[in-house]
């Protein structure tokens, strides 16, 4: 019997702000099934384009935007997880800064915006669980690579980094354990400036040292993070 | 344009042998392209089978043989992986004892044997790309979870352990490091027992205590197991 199974590819963009914690892209379907439902922005493959360049492709046709790093995540498979027919999805994510995205839903997405990791809405297909095994595979990330040093000021405060953390993890970050070991690693200065903000004491300020990361990970580093 | 892209699966299954090392389960094709050459097993999933079911039916029918714990490992898509037509691979990876398999060949597959992988033969498809990503992830998750304590007896001089682990890694060991941490986790009992092989000093067993470890890692615990 011929295969009748199609490939398609669903994005996980997670956003971080220092305000708001970590949020999803969503977008709205313009068509059944799940018509009007929230959703992951994502579609079929075409025949002759990479994985990569189809979720490149859905994000710019659906929310408007050019997301430069997304990993693969892990690929869907159960036979049920489309009511049409079979439909295997590729999914990816990364990490981003919202405030660096402007936002437009178009081709076959009705409305697209960000949404708490807190306060998701009903997601069309298994889009939930997608989500869920992506913030889990995040949280696994953040205790072995410094992640989303990108997603902080290019000099920040301490506090910015555990602030961070903390609204990726789901249990209390160790704040003493977590200073130390990354301090240990050097790949993080301190610097000699401190910037105020609202009362209070005037912070340190930190800089990531992206030359000494890289040297410590070629070398072989594993980084473990936390205790 | 209507979708034409297949679905495949391929299985990289690693084994560990003390003597051997670290070997790769490979067959050889019945059918054109690459016929007679070693490849992965895998092939078409069916219309009404999930991934794993897909992956554990091909390893059935092309090795004659059961891997109860397969890990999915990435999804190859380039447009151009298959000289027929576009099939995207979804592989899955796993590592076991050699000798608790009895391989056999069976339909679409000639032949089957453990090759070692540092000395594989030329492979059919990105059947190479696809298992080289496989030993990084692997080397990997040795970084951060005991992989492998199911590869060696129950109990165990400390050097069947660091053997494994040097078996699977580019670089040299860090021996003293090594046992300094794997000890510090507390996952790992030294015995009132030793065993004497050849001549020397007989040598001390240790055993895995898998309550201990996965108290741990129910806490949260991230473990990093180099220096």
């Amino acid at each position: 019997m011929t295969q009748s199974i199609k490939t398609s590819v669903d994005a996980v963009v997670f956003g971080y702000d220092p305000e708001e914690g970590v949020s999803v892209l969503l977008i709205t379907r313009k068509y059944e099934p799940f018509r009007k439902s929230w959703a992951l922005p994502g579609g079929l493959v075409k025949n002759d384009e990479s994985l990569e360049q189809a979720v490149n492709r859905e994000l710019k046709e659906e929310a408007g935007i050019d997301v430069n790093y997304l990993e693969q995540l892990y690929t869907f498979g159960k036979p049920d997880r489309d009511p049409r027919n079979r439909v295997i999805s590729v999914a990816y994510y990364g990490l981003v800064r919202p405030k660096d995205y402007q936002l437009s839903a178009d081709t076959d997405a009705e409305d697209v915006a960000w949404f708490s990791i807190k306060k998701l809405p009903k997601l069309a297909f298994d889009h939930k669980h997608i989500v869920d095994v992506a913030i889990k595979r995040l949280q696994g990330k953040l205790a072995y690579e410094p992640v989303g040093f990108e997603l902080l000021e290019k000099k920040f405060p301490f506090s910015d980094l555990e602030k961070l953390y903390q609204s990726l993890l789901s249990h209390e970050l160790d704040r003493r354990n977590f200073k130390k070991k990354i301090m240990n690693y050097g790949f993080l200065e301190e610097l000699e400036e401190s910037i105020q903000r609202g009362a209070g004491r005037p912070a340190r300020l930190y800089q990531f040292n992206k030359k000494k990361y890289f040297e410590l990970k070629e070398n072989g580093y594993n980084f473990d993070l936390f205790i």
